[in-house]
């Protein structure tokens, strides 16, 4: 197992308020760093003092945008430091890695590293509720050329946020989604799966064009034909239909969602039916006529369950039930948070302790 | 007009051998950066000891890629230093900034800013047949928060670099081009025609495979169909078919190269009929079998003209003409590049001069 190295502060911060923290405004005292080249593979890691870093104005990452990057938490469960699936994310990183012809990082130091850093800030993972330290890897090109080519020289980096809660208990709000018929975040063949950082540069137009609007966020079409649902800004997408779950197959142009996953696997387990499938968005725009498309819901690690109030196709606008959380909404966020928080039990294996 | 803060170094570095020079490797003793912010915009304009910056390690170029480029080149004329056609790449960047969400430059201040830097700069444009300064202008997001939005503050920075020569008059090389059916670099509705990094990052795993194969570059299809040519690596693509030119129509996903529009106004000047249009690669094909096709070429900054002597279509493999250079890009490299050099009446007025 590699060695980290510990680069201590003399002062650190004071903690911000965890109720009303902005998501990713404020950063913990440390960071974690390492790098890659060809020679001494993932080396010289790091856990020292959070702040800026040096890098050649040459960076691939400046130029290129050879990145990719991570999300995921860490939960304070009776005083002590839980993940959700964070394999799950390793294993994305480097499947993201692999796609963009980057160095790939082993998996088990990777979360090594992680733990070690969540050790030493402990004290920054929030305890109310629906509180917790957002956890940010990602990687870089770092070389020094400007040759368009994979980078030589890669680094690692881990980062850490404190967020409040985004709802609290039985008191979700409903979100609204405006449906893209215009822009095209990513396309069969692409890069569409990899979370690399074209993807979400290539998706603030549009973001910014539907807020113009009134709404939230963007669900997005197929490249290819537009015509099939994709997903929504940094969520997978969900709908109750008769009962029933759909969600979009994974098919190379969207991200397959930890959070997605584990829905799956618990709705399957609670009895649903659950339809991973090539989905036509005039099937779910006739369901949302006739009724028999109850719910509407985002799904990610943000806010675990982000249930549609409103959904605006091509200009119609439809309120998804009554406008409100639907009970399937409902009743995932609660299982899903609950085994975050401890309340409900972990029956599926997906906690993990920071301290074993 | 704004204000450059000049801040001089005491050494100057050795200049390398310019006619070995590998692309991007070596940079010149000053760059040049500016940076905005709402209150103040584009600010603290400064020439200064080129090396490493410093960053946020949340800064958005790093995690969703929000950054465009431009690439052009100054030739030293007579002991005079000349830009071919600046102020179409800094209406490019500002296109580019535009699709990308980001903070535009004023496009005279741009270039101004650029022949300040030029004028230090000087002896460092290398005086070698077919050599030049490589100049690269680029914008990056260096906000320091994690949501996914466009950042508030952004820094634009110039770089200088000598290549060396790529090909000596008349002894221009072939290259061979591999034409991609399975990996997708952009798509309408995309940000193909924004010259932004989440596009050449998309492009390396397949650039990879391509050279795996034994091809220089890769010839990509459109996104929606794969049937229909895009454009090539860092290059657009020519071909001659009876005597005349074609080259794809810009359709929002292929670049809007400088070398391109100033093909088709000299060979339209030149007599040539000219035909930008969708072209199925089937069309291609057909005229490489029946010897329609006898030349095609790329067109970019770079090399300006790029003889393709080998293509590989859905695993056939073609010779273009006798696989050398044929007589109409031999034409247009001289007079591209006499009008650079000025060796040939620059009849367009495209070249621009730095102390002027
Ligand atoms: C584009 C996109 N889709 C879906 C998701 C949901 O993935 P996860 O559930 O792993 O957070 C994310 C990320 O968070 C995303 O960025
Ligand atoms: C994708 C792409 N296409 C075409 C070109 C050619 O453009 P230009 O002639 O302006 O160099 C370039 C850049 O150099 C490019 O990056």
């Amino acid at each position: 197992m590699m060695e980290i190295k510990f680069i201590e502060r003399k002062d650190l911060k004071e903690k911000p308020d965890m109720s009303t923290v902005k998501f990713g405004s404020q950063f913990t005292d440390y960071m974690l760093t390492a790098s890659y080249d060809e020679a001494n593979g993932w080396h010289d890691w790091r856990i020292e003092p959070y702040g800026p870093i040096q890098i050649a104005p040459t960076a691939v990452v400046l130029h290129y945008a050879q990145t990719v990057f991570e999300g995921l938490k860490a939960y304070s469960v009776d005083g002590e430091a839980v993940l959700f699936r964070p394999d799950q994310n390793f294993a994305r990183l480097n499947r993201s890695l692999e796609r963009m012809s980057m160095a790939k990082i082993d998996e088990v130091e990777a979360l090594t590293a992680l733990k070690e850093l969540l050790k030493i800030e402990k004290d920054w993972i929030p305890t109310g509720e629906g509180q917790s330290l957002y956890i940010r890897p990602f990687v870089f090109g770092d070389d020094h050329t400007l040759g368009v080519h994979p980078s030589d020289t890669y680094k690692f980096m881990i980062l850490l946020s404190p967020v409040g809660g985004l709802f609290s208990a039985g008191t979700m709000g409903t979100t609204k989604i405006y449906v893209e018929d215009k822009f095209v975040r990513a396309v069969r063949g692409g890069v569409g799966e990899a979370k690399t950082g074209g993807n979400y540069a290539a998706s603030m137009k549009a973001q910014e064009v539907a807020e113009g609007l009134g709404y939230d966020q963007v669900l997005w079409l197929d490249g290819v034909e537009q015509k099939y649902l994709e997903e929504v800004g940094a969520m997978n997408i969900f709908f109750v239909k008769d009962g029933e779950l759909y969600t979009p197959e994974l098919n190379g142009s969207i991200l397959p969602g930890v959070t997605r996953m584990s829905i799956i696997e618990f709705a399957k387990d609670a009895g649903y039916k659950v339809h991973e499938a090539r989905i036509p968005l005039t099937d779910l725009e006739a369901g949302l006529k006739d009724g028999s498309v109850t719910e509407v819901f985002g799904a990610g690690t943000a806010a675990v369950v982000a249930p549609v109030g409103e959904l605006n196709i091509h200009g119609n606008k439809y309120v998804v039930g009554d406008g409100n959380v639907g009970p399937v909404a409902q009743e995932i966020y609660t299982t899903l948070t609950g085994i975050q928080n401890g309340k409900v039990e972990d029956k599926f294996n997906w906690i993990v302790k920071v301290d074993e």
